[in-house]
């Protein structure tokens, strides 16, 4: 085998042109959204008054295996792209392991991880359509400003619902939003009808996900020439994030590499089914297997915790139903939980593919996460977002596993983006007043008891 | 011409395997280090209590043209380097220029800056003496960052007096450092004799890189195993960040590009003294033309509006005294200032070349400089350092008189880094509070008074 450098870069002209859509080679296939009011599957016209239309077909395809890349978004993603794949071989020194481990790095850019990739694809199909801007929410705060980048590089107005606890604990977050011409709200808010009904019955939250979404689908849907755009969860996300497994694969491909094992954090998916798309397809197809991880925060357990149900996907239950890995759209995860990932449900393929056992999940403590932060901070150069920490976690304790048994496994994980915006929950680590939160039977059962009652389908 | 890339990365085979040494081509060497007592030039002897052994070797070397890079320091360089060479295509087409603009981009890692370059140097010979650790000064924190990684990566000990002001404004580099597991001090403080003379004689002081130099300095040479490290001005930095000219000549090399104007901001000189390195060493030599330009703050213009005279590197005027374009180490810049670059002098070796006419400087305001952060970030996606920016200001300016013209010149800029930890400025710009300040020639009158009176030598 040739000598692995310490990243591998693809030349501009290995960059894939097209996006893989996992949802082709799925037997079954994950179930369709439905409408509320009748439970019967979206339709695109159902659909078109929240996203625009391109996205909505790319939603409702779960038959063609290939969506080419437009030139415009190809050349966006020259700008940040390929992200490099590291070799790491500081961590493996330090672990003495035989273990060779891999990361696919998305934190290069200023959005510090790998949500810009869909959002330049969702802001170029409204600027297609010719909308006036689009709405959106932000936890960590990471999506929100990919979207400010991509607005800002096409003249799309952007309007943004925060979680305000990380509007509070990332104020920077919010300046460069601005800085990229993004209006910011923290949420929930007094703009919205579901904003004002959340904070009366709940004052004093600190909001979640699935309040921020439901907040910026009703501005969307209620102003003229906008559309909401989401950064996770959705089927048309892990399509445009797939470009993060392909040029991944291709990397390896290129040093004759196989992965044994594939890592990903999962909050709602975006980065997981991104990560595992072009591998989870040779799986499906046949042609080869991995074993695949998703790790998810022990406050915030969906695929290892939650129902495998139909489900809203926000807090004030305006959107369409998925059935997905959900702690029900009424769970509201520990504020002192920092690590990102709060959402209450799992993208549908990811959950259904978890749910035929192409997967595995498991659920990590955040002081273990941010142990595990620190020491690849160190050894590696990169301080990691938390987020991206849960992958690093998991994939050290692979790795010492291998140094037990001497087995010699290739590891790939995806480090989807950087902490810089993260320093409040480091000093928390650093000054030892860091605590984990693991919900208890019952809280999970508030949670559960939000589920919409749906006849069986 | 081939098609460039919008971003050309080196090979890890091509990457320099030297650093090269400016001093050795000029004909009127930078003058030496006088020790302040004897008014003679500082021996290895005498250097050998502040810095460790082969630093003063390199420091003190103006004639080898090439030092080879130890192994250790060329594998510390493949976890983020090389760094890109980017072709600014976007930024090109939002000008509407017929430039060809190019930026070597050194943001891409965890400090943040160029700074890594010189710090895991300077810790490594640090380290290879036996030494227990290392003491340095920080302003806006990317070289206190450097320092705590490299440190952290060879299990130094690191101790970085903080600009006061800067400490306060950037709260969350301090945390940066301390998951490097620095001991971070804002300066002036009261640990030291100089600090707490400094504070005794300007109350409320916000500080400056003057002060904080003095405070390193006097906790190294009074500590058991400790030698002091700086992140810019001195000779064996700009020998370290040579790989930023390096890297940036070979890439250009590949596809037979040649730069009409190569720009860089000036603090100290770490970065412009780096960038210019190699393209400096074919001009001294005839060997080629470039139009070369430092661009500095106007609120902190030592070479623009300073004194070519010997001046003490700090401002307790504990240091060796260097021969540079001086506003005398008396000098503090406006608090309001915020954009880095905030040091009295100049490299002694930039300010030679200044003075013998092989480049010009400018000087910009602070809120032309965000304008053009403002403006880079939202068409080239990266949220640029103030530092930084100063450049950027007068790339895109010189790209527009082209416009004018309709002269097609190839300019080269260095982006030292990001300004993720900048926001606080970025608020002020974005919020219209930012102030400009330009010292009056009272103001600079202050600063040469403290200039030490020696006999012409």
């Amino acid at each position: 085998m040739a000598n692995i450098p310490y990243k591998i870069y693809l030349n501009e002209e290995e960059m894939p042109k097209a996006w893989y859509n996992l949802r082709a080679d799925m037997k079954n296939k994950p179930a369709p959204l439905l409408n509320p009011g009748t439970l019967k599957p979206m339709t695109a016209e159902e659909l078109a008054p929240v996203f625009c239309e391109e996205l909505v077909r790319q939603e409702l395809d779960d038959q063609t295996p290939y969506f080419e890349i437009p030139q415009t978004i190809r050349d966006f993603y020259k700008m940040y792209r390929p992200s490099p794949l590291v070799r790491a071989y500081c961590l493996e020194k330090a672990l003495d392991t035989p273990a060779k481990i891999y990361y696919k790095f998305e934190g290069n850019n200023t959005s510090g991880s790998h949500k810009l990739n869909s959002a330049i694809a969702q802001a170029y199909y409204a600027k297609e359509q010719g909308l006036k801007g689009v709405t959106t929410e932000t936890g960590a705060g990471q999506w929100g400003t990919a979207l400010s980048m991509a607005c800002a590089y096409l003249g799309l107005d952007c309007k943004v619902y925060m979680v305000k606890c990380s509007y509070e604990q990332k104020p920077f977050r919010r300046e460069v939003m601005r800085t990229y011409g993004a209006n910011v709200t923290p949420s929930p808010s007094n703009t919205t009808e579901v904003g004002r009904k959340i904070l009366a019955e709940h004052p004093g939250t600190t909001g979640s996900l699935g309040c921020a979404i439901s907040e910026a689908v009703e501005v969307a849907v209620s102003s003229e020439g906008y559309r909401y755009v989401l950064g996770s969860v959705l089927n048309q996300v892990l399509l445009h994030q797939s470009i993060i497994g392909l040029e991944a694969k291709a990397a390896l491909d290129k040093y004759g590499i196989k992965p044994d094992l594939i890592i990903g954090c999962a909050g709602g998916g975006s980065n997981l089914g991104g990560l595992i798309a072009p591998f989870m397809g040779e799986k499906l197809r046949g042609e080869a297997d991995y074993r695949i991880i998703a790790v998810e925060p022990a406050s915030c357990p969906s695929l290892t915790r939650g129902k495998f149900a139909y489900d809203f996907c926000d807090t004030g239950m305006i959107t369409p139903m998925a059935k997905m890995y959900t702690l029900g759209s009424g769970f509201i995860p520990a504020a002192n939980h920092a690590g990102g990932l709060r959402y209450h449900g799992m993208s549908s393929t990811l959950s259904q593919l978890y749910h035929d056992g192409y997967m595995e999940a498991t659920s990590v403590k955040q002081t273990d996460v941010f142990a595990a932060a620190q020491q690849f901070a160190r050894v590696e150069g990169i301080l990691p977002a938390p987020e991206s920490s849960h992958a690093i976690r998991v994939a050290i304790d692979e790795a010492l596993k291998c140094r037990e048994t001497g087995e010699e496994k290739t590891i790939l994980f995806g480090l989807t983006g950087t902490g810089y915006f993260d320093m409040t929950a480091y000093q928390a680590y650093n000054d030892g007043t860091m605590e984990n939160h693991i919900p208890t039977d019952e809280e999970l059962a508030q949670g559960f008891a939000s589920l919409p009652n749906i006849p069986a389908l």
